[in-house]
This record gives C-alpha cells, structure tokens and sequence, in this order.
C-alpha cells in the first residue's frame, strides 16, 4: 500500500505580481488570461485549482509578507519589519537583536534636498568603492556596531548590532525627490527607539560628510552624473521569531530567487539559498537556467521555491504587454520543468504572492489564482490557470498561509495533530 | 497608468434580512429568488458574486453586529451591547463610559404585570409629553446622570452617565406580556454592575410612580387606550472602541438608514448620518428618496451604505407575499441608483446583513448572497442575484469582515501589509 520507495517532493513556482485586474486593452481580461500559457492551463487541467488570498481578503500584501504567508507563517503574528530580510537576502548573517534597514543611495543639495533617489541607478563598482569608505565612520557610541553593504545598483542595507536597540524608528528616506532627507524619530517613548533614531541619525550624517567630499563622487559630477553623496535608511526590521521549516515540516528546503528581499524571507526559514549568476529578478533574467537549478535541487531536497520577478516588475511598469510576455516566458519555463521532473513524485504549485496591479502599478488585495498537480490530487474540472478560471477549482477559496499544509500534507510532512 | 482624475467610490446597499431559506409557497424557491429583479440580477451578471457568512457559518446575527461585520470589524472582539448604538441612533452623544438601554414604554398592572409590551404602539406626541416628565426624575445618587429620549412610537432610549458603571445589568424586559417586569440584577460581581443595577430598579420604580400618575395617561384611559405607565429596559451597551473608517481607510462616509440602530452602529464607526423625511424604516418607506439620497452623497464621499429595513420587517411578520414586494421595490430602487451613478468610478455592492426566514421569524445563520459591480471586478458566470446562484460565484465564501477591505481595495483604500 505505502510506496515507500518513492521520495515525494514539492515545487512551489511564484510569479511575483502575476496575478492581476481585468484590463480595457487586453479586451477584459488579465493578462494571465490573455497569454498563450499552454503548461500553465495543463497544470490546471491534471491539477486541483482554487483562489488564495495571500493575506487576507482585501489586504495588499508586501512581497515579504505574502511570502512568509506562503511558507506557512502566520505573516500578523510574526511580521517584523522588512529590513532584516533585505539584510539576509544580501548575504549579512543577522543575529538576533540586529536592527535591519534597507538604503539607497542618493544625491541631495546642500540643503538636504533629494534630487535622485537613486544617485542615476549608481554603477555597482562606484556604490562598492564609495561603501567601503562608508565602513570607516565610528560612531560615538562604542557599544554599537554597524554594518553596511551596497548590494544592486544604489541598493544597499545597514544592519545596527548592539543591545538597546529597537526597530521603533521612522524611515529618513521622504520616499519622493523634491523633499528634505527626514530626521529619524523613534516611533515608540522608550529610551531604545530614542537611543536608535539618534545613532541613525548621526551616522546619517557622518556619511554625508564622507560622500560629498568623496573622489568618487567628485569624479561622477565631472561625468556630468549625480553624485551619490547621502544615505537614506527605511523599512527597519528585525529577524522574525519563528521556527525554520526544517524544523516544523522535517524537510530539506531550498530557494530560487534572485531577489534579495525573497531570499531574506526564505533565508529566515532556514532555506538554502541557490545563486544562478544569470538570474537577475528582471524581465530579461535567465528562466531556463533557474528552472534547471530547480529541477537539480530538487533531487536532493523535498521543497524547492522558484520564485520569478519579472511580472511584478511589468506590473509596477503598467507594462502590459511586457507582462504578457513574462508570463508567456514563465510558461515555457514551466514546460522545460514539467518535462524533467518525475511527475511520479513530485507535487507541482503554481501560483503568485499577489495581485500587481498594471492600472495602479500597486500591489492589490485581490485574491491569486493557484494550481497543484501531483500523483495524488483531487482534480478537478478547471481548465486554464487564470483568476476567473481557479476560482471554480477544486480548493474554493485559501489563505496564503495555508497553501504550505496543504503541499507539506502530499507528502506526508504535517503532523497529525491528535491521535 | 495612474487614472488619477477617477475618484472612486463605494456604494454598499444591504436589504435587512433580505436572504431567506427555500419556502414551500414559492415553489421551494426563496423570496430572493421569486421576486422579479432584473436590476438585481444585472448586478450578478457583470459583477462578481458569492456568499457571505455575516458572522461565522451558522450564527445567526444580530443587526447590529452583522452591520458592524459589513462596516469591517470583527465584531466578536468589538461588540459591547445595543444599547449604545441605539442612543447614538436616535441622536445622543453618547460618551465613553455611559451605558445605554434601549427602552419600551409598557403597560402593566397594579402587580407590574406587563399587559402590553408596547403601551398600544403609543403616538410619537404623547410619548414625548411623558418622556419630558420623566427628565425631572432625580436620582438618589447625585454623582449619576440619566438622558431619557423617547424615539419612534412606544420606543425609547435611557443612558446613565457617571463613574462606576457597569454594562453587565439583566434586562427588567422579559421580552413577553403576561409577566411581570423583571428586577434588574447585576450580571458580574462587582461593585459597579451591582451599583448600576440598583440605580436601574431605582429609576425604574420612580419612572412608574410619575407615569401612572400622568394626566397624558389618565386620559389615555378615559379614551380607552392603554396607558404607558412603566419603561422596559434592555440591551445595555457602551460604545464599542472601535477605530472610525476615516482613519482605517482615509474615506468619508455617509449612512443613508431610517432604523436607529444602524444609524447608530454607523455613527459609531464615524460615519456622517443623512435623513430622509419620507424613509420610514418600514416596508412603506419611500425608496427612490433614500436612493436619491445616496447618488447625491456618492457626489462628496468615498463611502455610502444604504439599508433598506424593509424585508426584515416582512420576514419577522412571516409575510412572505410583501417580502417578496419590497424585494421588488429594492429592485426598482437599484435600477434608478444603476441609471444614475457614473459606474466608471463606482463599485457597487448588494447584500443582505442576515438571513431572516419567513418560516420562524428569526434572523439564521445562513450565509447571505453578496455582488459587486465596478470596473475591475473579475466578473463571474453568476447571473442572478439568488442565495444558491451566488454560491457559484467568483468571490467563493466569505466573512462579513471581510467584505469592507475588498470594497476599500477596489477603490486603492487600503494600506499595503508589508514592503
């Protein structure tokens, strides 16, 4: 009866943004609907099909937040900010008690004005020449550390380390250009969100002091380029309380993503993390390859997650054609899968982490579709994979945390609770 | 990409126990699904559908905690008596700290035994004449404060104000005639439900005393009507702390309801409260008034509930035949309010706060249908507005809760979760 030679495994296959509104150019349909999505729609034919709500009905997901939800947690109770994420996923090995922020490089006036929130997409080799000088500023307060790393382009991250700390700080980064740098305040009357805005503000400033007067800038302005002389700190996190999936499933799990911000959630689940050189969480990143690294791993793993950036990116664009076309590539990724992986034991889920609006350019709290095919599934009579499509499916109507039971469940990983 | 020009809004129109189960007089079909309702029924086809458990599946709710469900809050956690929400109905400012009772005035004998619940549904004009005696009543405890207001017919609202008061009171109404009026006794056991109850016996024998004594009703027996000679109290309530939904969501809202206690749960989330003369609360209400009302505030708000109480009315009465009438008058209503609005900026959803069946008089617990219009809904197959129709709909099952953050998202109302 039990077949018990068969190593049963999950693939979860995000495309961030993916799903979508019905729009006006694509004759009323989403862009989902409107591509030429073959694999996708045999998915949703062997498959069982249904909605999800990554959050809650109605509730815009972060991509941080939905992707904790879709490994399982309880995103309200163990959310802590996105700083920490972007800090793992760069590669930063956060400890507990590390307060977290994403940076961006950016050029000011003299006033503090931000004129490029950007610094224009500063080239990666000028951001690691102007970092390294930025490693050098003491603090006043010696109990404190920090790190700071630059990672893509202007991104960077800046991770506090000491005690009394806390991640009750406002963001110095206005968020738009044409306004002044903000002071950091603390969010909470305690002395640690008091003692954290304050150090953050003097390291504020102390980096400024070092990047205007820095060669590497004096040598962009020369180029006639904006000179990347301010950081500017958001999104202060620090590591989620929770257990890592090895734990709560007993399962080897491994993470696809280019993105840094996904990489941190799975990193903080205690995932592997998979670096393919040609992945580059943009609409032009290398599908195949990804799908290959993912078809490998999961020969020695029993959950990979192969998450794809690209329709977030079209989305935030208003690019519709252009999301089309990623979900189209996105596609034949999932053929190139479907045709390697041993269907006899492998559980396949496709799905996305949120809705990406292409008429707002915003995450939406609409529902996702998503499809699940495997040796062992109720199948049902859905025949495409699309939003209007998975919503008559076989699984009616989840929420996103309860997508990593059900998968887990097809392979005999959830324990049975009571007896 | 941005349709910044657009402002969007929401209108939730709710028919008061509009749902029904299936009866044996309409050919098992229910009032819903009898009546003619092509405008309903318009909804259904371009819009999305589903159903919708008020509460939870199975719990039959009241009015007043379905409608704080539809408004988005979880009215297990927030719910804290009627009484509030019906003094702040009938225009009380009430404040934090006062407890609140809704209030008949009865008929009893020399026994206090209850001949008449409702002291012959007494004229508005003379229930003010005895309300306004009662004002002058003084209470041993002069660190207590009551506001007496009579409302609609034999319909009143008492609220006691001061320190050390307690919500948890028994009701002196037994709900049924031939019984005599009930002591109030404290329902924890504390100093300030004890206190609050004492003073409700003492205001309630004091009251009797004036009222019996009332030439208003010494002439209501020489007319041969019944005099309303005690208060009845119940229900009581505090404001519920509850965040207004200008602050949740950034929306100005309006209420367009005759009933008090809508009105009230509605003034509770902050909702600004139209009136219309000629909306009675009753299935004679005039219903293209209230929704002239409506598309006239959809002009200035974000936000516009409309109640119709009319089909609770008819089901409380078992009157099957007028449910179905004023099912059909709602129609008429949703076809004017569907030829005026601008439907390329307006989401417009339809529901029912609760199942009311004709055959028990009763609010149930059966899911409610539920749909919604606008222009980037992901339409479904639904094309009537029915209990089982909707079932098939693209909204699946949902929480009442949850119906106010899908409408918020719609209209870009609701702040992202995460980064």
């Amino acid at each position: 009866m039990l077949e018990g030679w068969l190593r049963l495994k999950v693939l979860l296959i995000i495309g961030d943004g993916m799903a979508d509104r019905p729009l006006k150019e694509l004759g009323w349909k989403t862009p989902l609907e409107a591509a030429r999505k073959p694999s996708m729609n045999h998915m949703a034919s062997v498959g069982i099909c249904g909605i999800m709500d990554p959050i809650a009905p109605g509730i815009p997901p972060g991509s941080d937040t939905a992707t904790l939800a879709l490994l399982g947690y309880d995103a309200f109770e163990v959310y802590s900010g996105r700083g920490a994420f972007e800090a793992l996923g760069s590669g930063i090995a956060v400890m507990e008690g590390d307060v977290c922020f994403r940076c961006n490089f950016a050029s000011v006036d003299e006033n503090h004005v931000i004129l490029d929130r950007r610094a224009g997409r500063i080239a990666d080799s000028d951001a690691s020449k102007l970092a390294e000088s930025l490693k050098k500023v003491k603090l006043s307060d010696s109990s404190v550390k920090f790190l700071f790393a630059n990672t893509v382009q202007h991104r960077a991250v800046l991770v506090l380390r000491g005690s009394k700390l806390s991640r009750a700080v406002s963001d110095s980064d206005p968020g738009i250009t044409g306004e002044k740098v903000l002071e950091v305040k603390p969010l909470e009357d305690n002395s640690e969100a008091r003692h954290t805005a304050k150090i953050l503000n003097e390291l504020m400033e102390k980096f400024h002091k070092v990047l205007k007067e820095h060669p590497i800038n004096k040598e962009r302005v020369a180029r006639g380029l904006p000179p990347a002389n301010a950081i500017l700190v958001r999104g202060a996190g620090i590591l989620p309380k929770i257990r890592p999936l090895s734990e709560i499933y007993s399962v080897e799990a491994v993470c696809v993503a280019a993105t840094s911000l996904i990489r941190g959630v799975c990193k903080a689940a205690g995932m592997q993390l998979l670096t393919i050189k040609s992945a580059t969480g943009t609409p032009q990143t290398d599908y195949i390859a990804k799908a290959k690294a993912a078809v490998q791993a999961l020969k020695e793993n029993d959950l990979v997650l192969l998450h794809v950036k690209a329709p977030d990116v079209a989305s935030h664009d208003g690019n519709v054609r252009q999301k089309v076309e990623v979900i189209e590539k996105i596609d034949r990724m999932l053929s190139y899968i479907l045709n390697k992986v041993d269907l006899g034991e492998t559980y396949v889920a496709l799905t996305a982490d949120h809705t990406t609006s292409c008429v707002t350019g915003n995450h939406e709290g609409d529902p996702v579709p998503v499809a699940i095919t495997g040796p062992y599934v109720r199948s049902d009579d859905v025949e495409e994979f699309g939003e209007r499509a998975c919503a008559k499916g076989g699984l009616g109507r989840l929420r996103g945390k309860d997508l990593m039971p059900i998968l887990m469940n097809f392979i005999g990983k959830v324990k049975k609770f009571g007896a």
